[in-house]
This record gives C-alpha cells, sequence and structure tokens, in this order.
C-alpha cells in the first residue's frame, strides 16, 4: 500500500494551521503569571518539547466524526503538555542515568518541579472545558489521558525503554517501547477527538487503532533502525490504513494517511 | 480558644475508621498486575508516603454536609495520591540537591517514573468514580485536586521550601511554604468533600478555608519553630475554629477540631 506524495503535499496546510491553533491556545492559557517563579518554566518547558503529531491529531479526529474544532481544543492542549512533563523527565539529569545529558536551561529540582506541575495544568486545563463539551465527554477522555500518560503508556514506555540500550535490541521489544511512548499518547489523542466530537464507539475504537498504529509508526521512523525495523513499519502502516477505511468518503481522511507517510514524502 | 481533650480522644475512632477506609480502597484499586515492574514500586510508594489528614478530611466534610461517604472515597484516593506521588519527587536524589538521602528501595529513575505515573492514576481513579457521583461535581473536584497538587500548590510549597534553608527564614516566609505545601491539599481536600457530599456553595467555602488554615497549622506543627511559630499557630487556629461556627450543631463537627488539636493532646 502507497501513499501519495501529492496527499501528504496537500495536508500540510490542514496540520500547519491546527498547529497553530494549539500553540496560540496554550500560550492563551500559560500567562507568565504569579507565581513567576513556577510559570516561567513551566511555559518554557512546555514549548520546549518537541511537537508529537499527537494533539493535532485530537482536534483532527473530532472534525473527521463531524465534531466542532473548539471542543478538542483543551483536550489536545493536555495531550501536549502531558507529553511535555514526560520528556522534561526523560530528559532530567539523575545520579542513575548514564544518558548524555542535553542542554538544560533550569536546574533538575525546577525541572523535575515543574514536570510535576505540568500534568496536573492540564488535567485542570480539560476539566474547565464544560461548556464547549459535555462533562460525560470530559470525563472519558480524562481516563483515555491519564491511562496514555500514565504506567499503561508512556511510563511504561520510559521504564522499559532504559533497557533497550541493556540488552541490545530485539525488535519486538523496540516496538513494544514505541508503542507504549509514542503508539498509546496518540491513539488517546484520536480517540479524545472522537469523543468530544461525538463519534460513535466504533468510530472511537478505529480512530484509538489509527493512532496506536501511527504514533508507533512515528516513534519507530524517528529511530532508523534496519530492515527488519522498516518491516515493522510497513505492517503497522498497513494496519494504519485499513482503520482508516471506515471513514472513507468523509472531509479530510485522506489527510489522516499523511500522518504515518514515509518521512521522504513528507519533505517534498 | 481551646479544644478539649476529650473531643480530641473521642474523635481518634471516627478518623481512624475512616483512614482505614480509605486504605481498603486504595489496596483494592492498585493491585499488584501488568506490568508489574511499574505497579509493584506503584503500590509501594503510595503506601510508603506517610499519611496526611487531607484524605480523611474529604471524607468526613461529605458526610459533614449530608453527602454519603462512598461518594468522596476516589476523591480520597486522589488525594493520598497526589501527596505520595509529591511525597516520593521530594526525596528523588537530585543532582543539584544537598539534602540528606532518606533510605530508598528502588533507584531515582524508578521513583522518578512511579512518581509520574501515580498522578494520571489517581485522576484516572477520579474519573471512573461517576455512577456514585455525578460527573459535574467529579470535574469540579478535578479542578480543586489539579490546582491544589500543581504549581499554585504543593509544587509551589516545595520550590520555595528550597530557599527557607538558605534565607534563615522569616516566619512568614515559612507559614506559606506550610500553606502551599501543606495547606492547599486540605483545603482542596475539604471542598472536593463538600462538593461531592452536594454542600452548599457557602459550606464548600467554608471547608476549604477550615482545610487551608487546618493543613498548614499541621505543617507547622512538624517544624516545632520558636515562640513566633507558635503565634502563627494560634492564630490559624482561632481561623480554623471560626469557620467550623457555621456548622453548629451538625452532627461530627466537633471531631472536625480535633485536627487542629495541640499535638499533646492526641498523644492522651
Amino acid at each position: 500500500r502507497r501513499i501519495k506524495a501529492s496527499v501528504v503535499a496537500q495536508s500540510q496546510p490542514y496540520w500547519r494551521a491546527i498547529e497553530s491553533e494549539i500553540d496560540t491556545f496554550l500560550d492563551k492559557s500559560i500567562p507568565v503569571r504569579h507565581p513567576e517563579a513556577v510559570f516561567e518554566p513551566m511555559r518554557h518547558l512546555t514549548f520546549a518539547a518537541p511537537r508529537t503529531a499527537a494533539s493535532a491529531l485530537c482536534v483532527a479526529a473530532c472534525e473527521l466524526v463531524g465534531g466542532d474544532r473548539s471542543h478538542a481544543m483543551a483536550a489536545a492542549a493536555a495531550v501536549h503538555l502531558v507529553h511535555a512533563a514526560a520528556y522534561a523527565h526523560e530528559h532530567l539529569p539523575l545520579t542513575d542515568r548514564p544518558r548524555p545529558e542535553a542542554e538544560h536551561k533550569y536546574g533538575p529540582n525546577i525541572e523535575l518541579l515543574t514536570g510535576d506541575g505540568i500534568v496536573p495544568f492540564g488535567f485542570e486545563l480539560l476539566s474547565r472545558s464544560v461548556g464547549p463539551a459535555r462533562p460525560e465527554r470530559i470525563l472519558r477522555v480524562m481516563i483515555e489521558i491519564s491511562r496514555a500518560g500514565g504506567s499503561k503508556g508512556i511510563i511504561d514506555g520510559l521504564y522499559k525503554e532504559e533497557e533497550i540500550v541493556d540488552q541490545n535490541s530485539r525488535f519486538e521489544f523496540i516496538e513494544y517501547v514505541c508503542k507504549k511512548k509514542y503508539g498509546e499518547i496518540h491513539a488517546c489523542a484520536a480517540a479524545s477527538g472522537a469523543i468530544l466530537g461525538g463519534g460513535s464507539d466504533g468510530d472511537i475504537q478505529k480512530l484509538w487503532n489509527f493512532g496506536l498504529y501511527a504514533g508507533t509508526v512515528r516513534g519507530l521512523l524517528e529511530r532508523k533502525g534496519g530492515v527488519e525495523i522498516e518491516n515493522i513499519v510497513r505492517k503497522l502502516r498497513d494496519l494504519a490504513l485499513k482503520e482508516l477505511e471506515g471513514f472513507h468518503g468523509k472531509k479530510n481522511v485522506e489527510i489522516f494517511s499523511s500522518l504515518v507517510a514515509e518521512p521522504s514524502l513528507c519533505s517534498a
């Protein structure tokens, strides 16, 4: 199964527009306010974390099922915040971590505590979004994001990732780590968008699956493994595209396929 | 204003019964399950954190306003989990922390990630408690707990606490740190219980205030300061008891005063 370069190219403005809206929303939501010593690093670490496709996927999934983009904005922001906190803690210098250190603007204590502050802030933002979104739906999204950002998702991936270095490394294991670290957050984001957009349980499940495959593919592609990893990527890409078949004919559905495209197509 | 030793003594079985129910609830909620490497330390750190009165206060506040204890159980557990995660991270050995290290069962990486997993788990538990509690109320509680556990609450206290050592230390500053670190979590717990029990906005506010004063008193008492700290404690105790006046005649209200009693009465 091939993804057309033209589809990938055409989808870029759509994704960029969503990303810029999420940025604006985050920017407004985290003004530097009292106590500045807390909020200044919070803002910094929020925007310092490299973008994933997860938050944009949340908004796009909401639109795909016919919902209004604004209903998914707080959830998309919460998804990014959970990711940003995990990213900050992943790069925290600890006494038992042998990793090469990236540059840090703040000391470890501040980065630890800031990450700790970012997660509840994301949940608060989401809790406050009643009005555009219905309370029952928000609680369902809360469960999705809690799971993906917690011990069954990203945290499990970060635990296991330590072992990759030691084991020198089975592909299935790398696939597992990428599924936990990238797949689950994309899955929860897509499902959350579908929940907030009023999608059916079937649509929510399909988008969750799509997100899981797509996020895992994106995590694997960053690692640039050998031919075995390429095979896994190909398998997961097919599975992802299969989940989209149910949305055939819907506006924007082709755009989703660009998320699992080969990187060579994306740079075109 | 004096609190009677007999009141303190009589209230102990009430608090102990609530605490044991919360323990049972937590115990059931965190079975050691797959992935064990993640959930075993999660359980350990949940129960290793020293008890605060906050979670019991949550349940008691729910009952005080006429609610059923079971409606507040998930919120009480979430309050404890947020506290336990903060406690684990507070005692994490970091490269820029000069503190004497307590004994650690796990390495820093595991303790960091486990704390990170505990917070979303608490929010998940709370989100799932729809049924006994109403969705709108749960979202309101979510906001309370997010704030108290985040950058306006505990995290702000932990930031500022670093400075206490340096500054050698103004009492107002110590009061501020205790308010953030202990006061806010007790305030949010009491308010959350009142929200879930169906209390009026006035009741919720009074119990929030009571929790703030009571928690700060309890934090200050742990520090054993000089006469200036004793004066602050006395002032806050009076303010706390004043908030309870609105509940005069209600079942159990006397029990609340035991939370701000002198430690000498409690050991009696």
